[in-house]
């Protein structure tokens, strides 16, 4: 496990270049570096090794309409929490490319993966779906190292995705995620650019040793 | 975002060779690369931008004992779950290093975060443990990238976490990571060197368009 620091700066490049991207363009991807991507997912960590996930591919037009339909229904049906300049802003946000993007794969999670006693997922059950969004931040990191970028797409109702994908019942479909080449990559995450929310000053989500006790560098 | 060929390669060697460990040297931590792994967990991604972590660094030798003290309780609770030879091999299985190592990080989930209508959260509650959960996962990658082993504790029940780090009742401890230098760096996982579980062939986890639909990479 030795690193250069020319290793470390690029994982701290890839780290800190990393984001969620909503406009894409038509071109096709090279699918030799969709499977390092796929395969990045798979080295993800996953409590008791039970590898939970799933990678549906989908290329197909009629597919990604209706994914994107769903989405917009969910859009829809959001708006409406919403008021005021809040509510023109998020009109105005572009939530999803799931209908230009060449390729969009719903990674999903078996929760039943493994049997009944997951080593370490009997206390803390969410653990399975911890381990499917390792496994995405895996592949985040791989496809923008790649040139290629990605949307998180959580805006559906999961029913709607399962129906779409034909999921049996106990899968969860966790994730949709867009990817494609753009000509729109964000310097910063949209929402702070649109000043939908502002980046947090690091320091003060660090405590020592117990809840509220501010951390001293020196202590 | 354009990465050469030796930074693409940096990124793929680190999601590859990161490990979780459960042995520690007693040897102290440089504060300031502990500071970049937890700057690149604040650069992961989160639903809405809710950015939902805390960050606790523990490294009073009590407080450390009280965690040791709940994980050793919970293991003991689950090994009734284990039976003839898996009990054994669960009871011989090394799964906490908090005692040793010379810094554990309790990392926490506010789903309040950001307000009552976080864009995204609406559709998916568990979004906000998923993007804590990518957070971790980039901590993982850049503790490795700096030479310093993590291991991943989740056993343990929330409560005797909450009691100890005197957290509100709303803050959900996601994770017990230790942190150290180690001479124990395992080439694979432990879970799967130990014969608990192997590590799933990649193509029966890829459909295409639907579930169950084997993806054919001609197709």
């Amino acid at each position: 496990m030795k690193f250069t620091e020319q290793e470390k700066k690029a994982v701290y490049k890839v780290i800190k270049t990393r984001r969620d991207v909503r406009s894409f363009l038509p071109d096709p991807l090279p699918m030799e570096a969709v499977r390092r991507i796929i395969e990045a997912a798979h080295f993800g960590p996953s409590v008791g090794f039970m590898q939970p996930w799933n990678f549906i591919l989908i290329t197909s037009d009629e597919v990604k309409a209706r994914l994107a339909w769903a989405a917009e229904k969910e859009r829809k049906a959001l708006a409406v929490h919403y008021e005021g300049e809040r509510a023109e802003k998020f009109l105005g946000l572009k939530v999803q490319g799931l209908q230009e993007a060449p390729l969009t794969i719903c990674v999903t999670c078996d929760p039943t993966r493994g049997g009944s006693h997951v080593l370490g997922r009997n206390s803390i059950p969410e653990t399975d779906i911890m381990s499917t969004a390792c496994a995405i931040q895996n592949m985040w990191l791989s496809s923008c190292a790649e040139g290629i970028a990605m949307g998180w797409v959580s805006f559906y109702k999961k029913n709607d995705v399962r129906d779409i994908l034909e999921l049996p019942p106990h899968i969860d479909p966790v994730a949709l995620l867009s990817f494609g080449y753009t000509d729109h990559y964000p310097a910063a995450p949209i929402l702070e650019t649109e000043k939908w929310e502002k980046r947090r000053v690091l320091d003060t989500l660090i405590y020592h040793n117990k809840w509220g006790e501010q951390y001293e560098s020196t202590g």
